[in-house]
């Protein structure tokens, strides 16, 4: 039987938010809508943040009204504090995700939070969303490197993942914020939730500052997770400073993981052509690989 | 105790090749000596093949000429027919890397020879090469698929690597010349290389077209092989066709094994600085990650 891999789009969120284009909400929903139409059934649709901290995501509610319900996307928002739960149970998000951090400085910079911090936030948000009736995730970010501080203690991240399953987070991904992780790191990560978080789901974020992105997705595949964040084109890097790229590519993913005889569920040739789309749209390249070189004839099908 | 992987640099040979800048043998040495400086030990110096099929190259008996033999550096010149195997022992190329093909149509299209015409050249070039007392390697090139005829049959593979052993070959690269393997294709392939070629040593050559070949390098040294080819800054595709990129970056092979805990014995600044280096006499960008973002300090050193 050929194992499943799910892959959770972060373009529309964690893609654009960074990104220098200012998309319109109707653009946004194209590219929603385009996502679904390659087969995409969970995505990070929007942001419940401050609006002065993240001026991308200041229109996630209108983004929400606009989303067509009939499909059987779940639709996934972000929030860091009480005030975004609510906003995002107000917008009927299907699904919360809350960003716990793993590292003193970035905490603060981006959050204004500490990791226990973060923890005790989430500990007070997770009621809500479990009285909403919505699946809580959580995503624990600088996982493996923080910008400012250097190396992250395995520790915390294995701490802030027993405060989340205490919290009823029913699904954990590790993020690798600024794109230091090693496949071996990866897989030492992995093992250490495992032990501090056993019932909680896992799942990976990558970013592909330093090229990392693949080679840790497939050692977390290896390892046994199932759950993968990626965001078509591989968009979230400001394109004007080429230092900062962004997420893994989700047409770069499916590609690894088909042609290794996995099951995404995703359309390559669509993820490919919205890829080339959101070009038009954002006014510069897309980073990902295959939207460039395109697929390669297997077995019978061709995936490209 | 660090397990220790060895790089082979083949910037000088493969990235060289296909690049659309004519480097003079001047500036073709002055690589190699900063690649020399940067740690390099092995290095795929120079081909001796046909100046009209690859007129980059034609300079390379010029090139092994001028090498400073002082440095330790073993220098590798590629063949792939007696007249060009008799060219590089006469230029005292420290190594012969001899190229066998695993697919008809490229094989043809490449260097004129079917699969077995090529195993069948290997046998009669490797006498002359054990008779001048160099090591003989070789490369099976399109080992992972064809761009004209698609897959390849890993039984292909593996009866060139049984032949590659009969013949008295010392280390065998099996190479994804179109950059379409994925990690779990790459395994397979080593474990049948390793049952039908057991006495000889592997070592993987990988393109990144498709943005893989880092995870492909991850899973070849899980998979116990200790010798990948890269080339500095990725050079090696051609930057007019953006669907073309190069060989895996050396420095972000660097970057992933020495933070995943390996010893590569090269130095990731001076490999970035020599990158840097190479797009001034390039004229155009390289595509190495670590060249634009850099290194993140891991414990008390700085890898950068």
């Amino acid at each position: 039987m050929t194992r499943r891999i799910d892959i959770v789009e972060v373009g529309p969120r964690d893609g654009l938010q960074n990104d220098p284009a200012n998309l319109t909400v109707e653009q946004k929903l194209e590219f929603i809508a385009r996502l679904e139409e390659a087969g995409v059934k969970r995505m990070e649709s929007g942001s419940f943040v401050s609006p002065k901290a993240v001026p991308k995501m200041a229109d996630s509610p209108a983004v929400f009204a606009g989303l067509d319900r009939s499909k059987p996307t779940r639709h996934i928002a972000l929030a860091l504090n009480e005030k975004g739960v609510r906003r995002a149970i107000d917008a009927k998000a299907d699904e919360i995700n809350f960003v716990l951090v793993a590292s003193e400085t970035f905490g603060r910079k981006n959050q204004g939070m500490s990791p226990q911090e973060s923890a005790d936030m989430l500990a007070r948000c997770a009621p809500l969303v479990h009285e909403a009736g919505i699946p809580l995730s959580a995503t624990i970010s600088v996982a493996f490197g923080d910008p400012y501080d250097g190396e992250v203690d395995l520790g915390v991240v294995g701490n802030l993942a027993a405060q989340s399953q205490r919290a009823g987070v029913a699904e954990l991904a590790l993020g690798d914020t600024i794109g230091v992780a090693d496949p071996w790191a990866v897989r030492r990560a992995i093992d250490r939730v495992r032990i501090e978080a056993p019932d909680v789901y896992l799942r990976m974020h990558f970013h592909d500052t330093r090229g990392q992105a693949l080679a840790n997705v497939a050692a977390a595949v290896d390892a046994g997770v199932d759950v993968i964040d990626a965001s078509c084109g591989g968009i979230g890097g400001c394109p004007f400073a080429p230092a900062a790229t962004g997420n893994v590519a989700t047409e770069d993913v499916v590609y690894m993981l088909e042609r290794g005889g996995f099951e995404t569920g995703l359309d390559l040739s669509k993820l490919i052509n919205t890829a080339k789309w959101l070009e038009t749209v954002l006014k510069h390249p897309v980073s990902s690989a295959l939207s460039k070189a395109g697929g390669f004839p297997v077995k019978e099908r061709l995936i490209t």
